[in-house]
């Protein structure tokens, strides 16, 4: 089972995920995630650093073929930008693993977190792209970044920063400077859901990226994404679509079947 | 309380979303979602249409300016193409409604119990695209479609039809038919948990448009993803970065601290 533990609360795993780790009897992953676990006496832990994803594969679907109930467990949703893709690439590396019966346990990935605590920013077309170039191209990032500019996606980032790699989330938001509008919302969420949690509103203009580290996931609005203001409070933020239909005239209207949308407004 | 249902089965309803629909007096969503709950007799239920969303959100504010203790239901995640972005929508009409504590609950949305069943299609970067175009024009579907595909992302597809607009995926089928490969690997995931779950795996060439309801989740690879052959069985579907990785020498390599990759392994 490659299982998904949520952002970082209990509040946050599924009951699915909960059970999946209660009924492993080996239990595979990055030490900090594994840490949260409550695990028994009688569960084997096989904690690992962050950047062998696919020797934590391979270690999970060896004992798996040795008959032992593998959870590999992941912070998020182990399907975004997680364990799931290095699993089933190891699988691909051998037809013996190919008889495994694998499954995955979905969870809320960083961004929805980040966008449940911030309003709704996600709330209408969006993508989502990891800055890492450990295994992609730096010039795919950049290919991705000014497509989703192209699209108007409302954009969330993931592994904006490491040590290794300072220098990428300022190449990055000097891209998006040349393309998008200075005034455009965005967020930094750090640590979402744990007792360091930090949520920095700011613009494309003003953000300032030597704030963002690895724990953090970037936001970047579409031209729709706005913060309503708000006295003594943290401005939410969301993206509107009423917004793009009032400055289009003759829409076609599928709320009224066949009528016709103006400024907004059914007729 | 703006709260995330999930897909549809318990165990990937998160813990806060059962809290969160527990502690309400009053529980306002569409029809279907809102009967999964097993609600007490002393909530009060207020059932919609699926068309209504401002409304829904504008009867919810009202109710809690009313002091209700009122839980906005979504399926998935309400801040994925749901409730959430209404509920702000309508805030932002009415500064009273700005004092309102609101909070939103994340939930798993549709795209990630699809990825789950499948495999890890989503595993790298993606984008979410609705095909509704009730509330935005057309040709902004198109737009994103196109950026989607110059941007080599894997897409998922919400809201892919409807009664009341049947040609939009043959629309949005025939523009991603003319940029991408016809061997692009395509799932149709229907009702993913609950029991008429049917998965259709698919290429773009190959794909018959009229098997998708607006219950459908579709997924359209990269060009990096792809199906694992497997007797007897479901093939996988993963997206695979590694392979991006092996077409270009002399990468920089984060895993190996300045080290360099080759062929896409550490030299």
């Amino acid at each position: 089972m490659i299982v998904g533990l949520g952002p970082g609360p209990a509040e946050w795993m599924t009951p699915e995920a909960s059970a999946s780790v209660a009924s492993a009897t080996d239990v595979v992953g990055y030490g900090p995630y594994v840490e949260r676990l409550a695990l028994r006496t009688d569960q084997r832990l096989h904690a690992s650093d962050n950047r062998v994803e696919m020797d934590r594969a391979c270690l999970a679907l060896k004992l798996a073929t040795e008959g032992r109930a593998v959870a590999v467990v992941s912070g998020g949703d182990p399907g975004v930008f997680a364990m799931a893709a290095a699993v089933f690439e190891a699988i691909e590396t051998d037809p013996q693993w190919l008889k495994i019966d694998v499954a995955v346990a979905p969870g809320v990935t960083a961004m929805q977190a980040a966008a449940a605590r911030l309003g709704a920013p996600l709330g209408h077309d969006f993508c989502a792209i990891s800055l890492s170039d450990n295994l992609k191209p730096w010039a795919i990032v950049e290919r991705r970044l000014r497509a989703a500019c192209d699209g108007d996606f409302v954009i969330a980032l993931y592994n904006p920063a490491s040590k290794a790699r300072p220098v990428r989330i300022t190449q990055a938001f000097d891209l998006l400077r040349n393309v998008k509008a200075p005034a455009t919302p965005v967020a930094f969420a750090r640590a979402v859901g744990r007792a360091d949690e930090t949520l920095t509103l700011t613009t494309l203009g003003e953000a300032d990226t030597s704030r963002i580290d690895m724990a953090t996931l970037v936001i970047i609005g579409s031209s729709e994404t706005r913060f309503i203001p708000r006295d003594g409070a943290r401005h939410p933020l969301f993206t509107d679509l009423s917004s793009q239909g009032s400055q289009i005239d003759g829409l076609e209207c599928d709320r009224c079947d066949g009528l016709r949308i103006r400024s907004g407004q059914c007729e």
